[in-house]
Parts: structure tokens; sequence; C-alpha cells
């Protein structure tokens, strides 16, 4: 989204160049030839739950590309004015139609090729009904047996369930870093 | 920072109107009246470290505003193509001229009201000796009794700091999250 290179300047729509600009940085960013706004592009955030009701996780059917008719765990990204808890739970609520209890942080997977950080947090469902909305074809539980490993939409989905499962079975749920290169 | 409305489009120059796009989305937009392009914005992640010299904290004096003159730990905003860690690492290079080997992710903390978010990584130095860049007046070594508490710039660092000095009478570093309001 949005990562083509910026053209013209949003606060007087003059042309913008590349450059490095006089105040210290040393990277070069779009900066408008007339009124010397500097335009900043900076990675995003990807927010998402791993919803869970008894010993079964909660997926979504893409309905939407990237990746559509793959599977999900709910998460999109953070919007101004929200934590990223807060932002967790509105995209459980978006793309699953599920309310959730947060129960922390779970993992933080940087995708660096893609300008996205990836954070997820742990849920505990308050009910097994579902109503998915727009972005979702399907929402269904699965216990790790039956999980699609070969149909998930994202790598950081599937290091995230995998860490939920490992944990799982060990007793015990940390806090889990890593790099999808 | 370049926060201020976008009145502008960065692909073709028009004027854009804030609106809810037509593709789904439930929030206003910058959308472009001539081309359609929609500008998103999005929270920005400010990366940095806890760099522990034995029993001493290393903090840097604040040469630019906001802030001038406060005490911080060394952190940024993080650039596409890093991850968090690596965003860490450099701005604790770049503020502190400070060498470290990072110990694993310590805080996650959230400041909505400016659409930001705060991740610090404990890290180990070594050596210490450091070479401040133009960002930083001073960069030293605080016990934990030496912490100038009411001169710190950020909330955020207040918080780190807080968290790093009872983990470490507890003998145990978790992860911590948590929302500056
Ligand atoms: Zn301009
Ligand atoms: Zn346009």
């Amino acid at each position: 989204m949005w990562r083509n290179p910026i053209r013209f300047c949003r606060a007087c729509a003059a042309a913008v160049e590349y450059r490095v600009p006089d105040d210290g940085d040393s990277r070069a960013r779009a900066v408008c030839s007339s009124c010397g706004t500097i335009h900043y592009e900076n990675p995003l955030n990807v927010v998402g739950t791993v919803p869970v009701w008894g010993d079964r996780v909660l997926l979504c059917r893409r309905a939407i590309e990237p990746r559509r008719g793959k599977w999900t765990l709910p998460a999109g990204f953070m919007e101004l004015g929200e934590t990223t808890a807060e932002g967790a739970l509105r995209e459980t609520r978006e793309e699953a139609g599920a309310d959730v209890a947060l129960e922390g942080l779970f993992t933080l997977l940087n995708v660096a090729r893609v300008g996205q950080v990836h954070i997820y947090y742990r849920a505990r469902l308050l009910s097994d009904r579902f109503d998915p909305g727009h972005e979702t074809l399907e929402a269904r539980l699965f216990a790790e047996h039956e999980v699609p490993w070969d149909e998930l939409a994202f790598r950081t989905v599937h290091e995230t369930l995998r860490c939920y499962f490992d944990d799982r079975r060990r007793g015990h749920f940390g806090v889990h870093t890593g790099d999808i290169v």
C-alpha cells in the first residue's frame, strides 16, 4: 500500500525531490522544492490476536487480496488514536465478529522487507459465535491437528500459531520476537 | 512531526478531501479528488535501548527539541528497511555513540495521544567510552540512586527505567507493556 515514491508536497502541491535534508539527517527524504516540507515514510504496525476457545484457535478465511481464500489470524493495520491492544481488539471484532478478552502481548515479528511490524496478543474468546465482516469469507475454530498449515495467508501467522501451540504444550506462554526475512 | 492535515495528493498534486473511502473502510482518509489515491496516516514506532554497564545505565542529555537539556534513553523513529532491533541499535550508536549487544525486548509502551508506540530493548554496553552525536549534549552512566528522575525527557523513558530497576531488584527481567495516557 502507498509505498510508491512521493511526487508532490502534501502541504503546497509543489514537486518534491528525494535528498538528504540539511537538518543533520542521514537519509534521503522527499523534500518539497518550494516550501521545504520533509515527508517521512516509516514502518507500519499490523496488530492482531490469537483468539482461543478451549483447545481451539479461531482463524478467518480472507475475502480480500492479498491471499484471498487463505486462512489468517484476525489482524490489520494499526490506526492513529488507538493503542496496539485496542487495534488488536478492533481487528478481531471487524474481521471475525468475535469478542475477546486480551491476555497479554505474545509475538512481535519484524517484516522489514515490506516495512511492517506484526504484533499479536493472546486472547480468550467470550463466546463461540462469530459474525465475520466483509473482509472474511468464513471464521472457524481449529484444534492444533486441524490447522491448515499449508493454507495460511502469512508467515507471521504461521510463526505466531507455531509459538502458541509450542508454549501451550510447555505449559507457559512467553513473549516471542523474530524476523521474517 | 508531519501530522498536519494532508492538503494535496502525493501522486498527482490535486486537492484531497477527508472522507470515508468507498472500499469498505470506516474511517475518513485523505482521498484525492482527481486520481482517487487514498493517503493513510498511521502510528509511528520509536525504538531504543536501556544500555547497561555494570550496575549503571547510560542516559543522554538532549541537544535538540523537544525537551532540550533533559535526559533520555537513546531512542528515535524506526526507519523503513530495518527491524525494531536494528533501529534500536542504530539509535544507540547515533545518539550515544555507544556499541551494545541487545539482550531482548523489554518494554512496549503506547502513546496513543501522539500516535506512537515506544519499543525498548535491554542492552549490554561493550565499552564505557561514548561518542555522542549531534543530537546529544552529553552521555553518562547513572547508578539507580543517581538517575535524574525529575529531569527525564519523556514518560516512556521514566516508565522503562522504573521497570528496569524493579526487575533487576527482583532478579528477573520480563517484557512490560503499558499505555501512557
Ligand atoms: Zn511544499
Ligand atoms: Zn491524485
